[in-house]
């Protein structure tokens, strides 16, 4: 199966060596990064091309751009980790709808064009009988679309409760563990490298509240928008509201929430049982699926990471690959 | 597609429902219970098989037995949920070696067939083109099968550590919590219905190790057997350990283990600290799955219980139905 790669950051350089390390039965096609692309419908050397990015700090031909390899290059899954902004999903989102259009498979692990634009996609990939897979944007490693379409498959969704963000979650618990207040933790965080210059878009709730859309427009039958969920961050929270919420055995975490039957869709701090399965440590995500037959099921892991990620698109490109091949069968 | 159902227990009657209710592109054609079988190649009505077994206490036609159904009879998956016996796999594993030999996909809850011959059905499956599932032998609702071979698809699983028994879990946490002894929990966890009257079988640790056994051949490129499982039970285990562990902040939970690089392969009652994720209450059922990209997932969920069962085995049917039906588009 051939698969065109956009982006070269940090995911795209990993995804490339995991490919090129094991026998998926996949190669690739064209690479590009902001500044050129590469393409050969035979498939490239990713050692070549990685080496070459190293060097000079572009990976191939200058005259060619990302949507060249959208519209012109040879391959049946386009992986789109181009750096999107979260919020307009551009430039990913006309990446995917070019390569939808043409008929190609995407996989993508920018939050920004599925929380945007979720409707408009599956129904241009359905037209084209093609799939759109985005494992990668919520969860990390947690391999949580897979878990709500097929490991449930067949379950109806009840609601949905998780920590979606690492961030949030590691500041709570120095919060917690250490009696920080939110500032002291925040730059701590910061140290680790856990939070951005510009934390905004994490403490305030924004990032859970994009994964929750995300979501929700996965399981829930009505579409629904980042302007529909009702979202207070962790900046306000006082480290007396922790400590009166340990006198009772309990924790606060920022918990995003989508209960279709009552119309819920929600992110804000709430009051846990410490023994709560979503109480996690650090920067660790957390999700816990209410179905009608299964009961609760929780997933627990990696929020974030170039390689967890890396991982969640594997395993979209081997879900595509089964049925681009029909092959179910095991090797004997 | 077509879909013949062996076992008329709370999990075949509990499937036959929800595959009434629910339009899931699924015709049973097929049903047996112990004493008789239906067969019908457009499709037996469910709720007079129901019916009739509640009235007479058998389902069809006496002089029709549950091989004749998987020999003779017209359908595309074989559902096997007879009462069959966990260690030798009978009769169970004739009916699903009969089915697969006639290009048969195969869905079974029963673990005894996939825990003593998988090497021999995995291959048998290969050579026939056909599908063997068998979500539903561990881990109850938990999709732990989906996620090894699905949602973790091009991780190397590394290890994976286990809560594979309920009844054991909840003896466990009764004597931690209350301070009781063995016997009496055993005896609480009868009285709840969680123990059978003769618990060898799971509080000798062979339950989890036959599920152990099972998710080991999943992703252990060598075949494993129950005799290569170290195992030791919780039945020696005194209040005075767990009083210990309570005082280092841990408790004693009976781990199922199996790390291929060190040739592990064990269960036995294990430290844990409270705050680790395989410390579930009651019966749940938890499984950290070690992988080399996606790091530490862990899964928890209800290990037990028809509802629960038939979930796991709806996902296993929707499974093949996909691949059956080429169908890998969402309705647009």
């Amino acid at each position: 199966m051939k698969v065109a790669i956009l982006g070269m950051g940090s995911v795209g350089k990993g995804l490339m060596q995991v490919i090129s390390e094991r026998d998926l039965g996949l190669v690739v096609t064209a690479v590009a990064d902001s500044r050129s692309a590469i393409m050969d419908r035979d498939g490239i050397s990713i050692d070549e091309v990685l080496e070459a990015k190293r060097l000079r700090g572009y990976c191939g031909d200058t005259s060619l751009s990302a949507m060249d390899v959208v519209t012109k290059g040879t391959y049946d899954v386009l992986v789109e980790v181009t750096p999107t902004n979260a919020l307009t999903g551009e430039p990913g989102l006309s990446h995917i709808l070019a390569a939808l259009d043409r008929g190609r498979h995407v996989v993508t692990s920018n939050k920004g064009p599925i929380a945007r634009e979720y409707e408009r996609l599956r129904r241009c990939a359905a037209e084209k009988g093609v799939l759109l897979r985005y494992e990668a944007t919520v969860g990390g490693a947690i391999p949580i679309i897979h878990t709500l379409e097929q490991g449930l498959a067949g379950n109806r969704v009840l609601a949905i409760f998780g920590v979606l963000n690492g961030t949030c979650n590691y500041i709570l618990c120095r919060m917690a563990a250490e009696g920080l207040s939110y500032e002291q933790a925040l730059l701590e965080a910061r140290e680790m490298g856990y939070a951005e210059a510009d934390p905004t878009y994490d403490v305030k709730g924004i990032d859970p509240a994009i994964k929750l859309v995300i979501l929700a427009n996965t399981f829930w039958k009505k579409p629904v928008q980042l302007e529909d969920v009702e979202v207070t961050g962790i900046d306000m929270l006082t480290n007396d509201a922790l400590r009166l919420a340990e006198e009772q055995d309990c924790t606060i975490r920022l918990i995003a929430e989508a209960i279709p039957d009552r119309g819920i869709l929600r992110v804000a701090p709430r009051l846990l049982p410490l023994s709560h399965p979503l109480v996690v440590d650090g920067t660790l995500n957390a999700i816990t699926i209410e179905t009608d037959m299964a009961g609760e099921i929780t997933l627990i892991g990696k929020g974030a990471g170039s390689v967890e990620t890396a991982s969640a698109i594997i395993g979209d490109l081997l879900y595509i690959r089964d049925f681009h091949e029909g092959r179910h069968k095991k090797t004997p």
